[in-house]
């Protein structure tokens, strides 16, 4: 049997998931594509930035942006392990990424499927196209792992 | 006839929104206080510093979390000239800061009593004291002239 491959940025992004482990942050990965290149990556690192907006995808979006010297990221994808919280599912609004892959949901800090559902609201200014599922068990594993060694 | 002051904090969150409207950015002010002390104070800086997050709350929460070397700001006030987004809301429970205190409302991005209404999500982790009103009129009448003069 041969297992589909995962797409190369979450491949990336899950890769940024394991490393943020490694870093005793939470296992979360994410990675900004522009016209099928890897722009920024980046993994959650509130503890070690003393920063608690530092989560994987704000952080590949200010370094997307800086990269990309603008404020907008119009036409690049944002590809992240897990379904982004409302802090992040804003920022994604605001830098206006065009279509969002996250791997696993979050019943409990989600805010695209769940809780805030921040692209559904009315007053929501930009709503990027949203795919979830690709890695979902990897990422969801990973999670699992990180805080089962840490009970 | 004497007007009774602003509390100290919020006269500076409004100075700082002055202060992004010099700058060209929308005039947006925030400041971080702890045992009555501002430990941070930012303004609204998207366009200067090429990022979308760079709104005057989370520069204000990352600065004030640099400043204490620690990755939550429990104990400390937030005071801010506008009703904060679902990014900012978001990052205001990250941090867990203690109160929020805002001047005017925003129908129109605002995520506390508008739109996704970040603190009352029964997934949201941390919810902050929100006490909203003081300086309103200033704060609008600094966006307002903002607008007025770029139409």
């Amino acid at each position: 049997m041969t297992r589909w491959p995962l797409p190369e940025p979450m491949r990336m992004a899950l890769d940024e998931a394991a490393r943020a482990a490694g870093e005793g942050e939470v296992p979360i990965g994410a990675v900004v594509v522009k016209q099928g290149k890897v722009i920024a990556a980046a993994h959650n690192q509130p503890r070690s930035l003393c920063d608690p907006t530092a989560h994987a995808e704000v952080l590949a979006i200010r370094a997307a942006a800086a990269a990309l010297g603008q404020e907008r990221l119009e036409g690049c994808d944002l590809w992240v392990s897990l379904e982004p919280c409302a802090m992040c599912a804003g920022a994604i609004s605001h830098a206006r990424i065009a279509r969002v892959y996250y791997a696993a949901s979050d019943p409990k800090g989600g805010a695209v499927e769940h809780g805030a559902r921040v692209f559904e609201q009315p007053t929501c200014l930009h709503r990027p196209e949203v795919y979830s599922g690709m890695g979902e068990a990897e990422a969801a594993e990973l999670l699992r792992e990180f805080f089962r060694e840490r009970r």
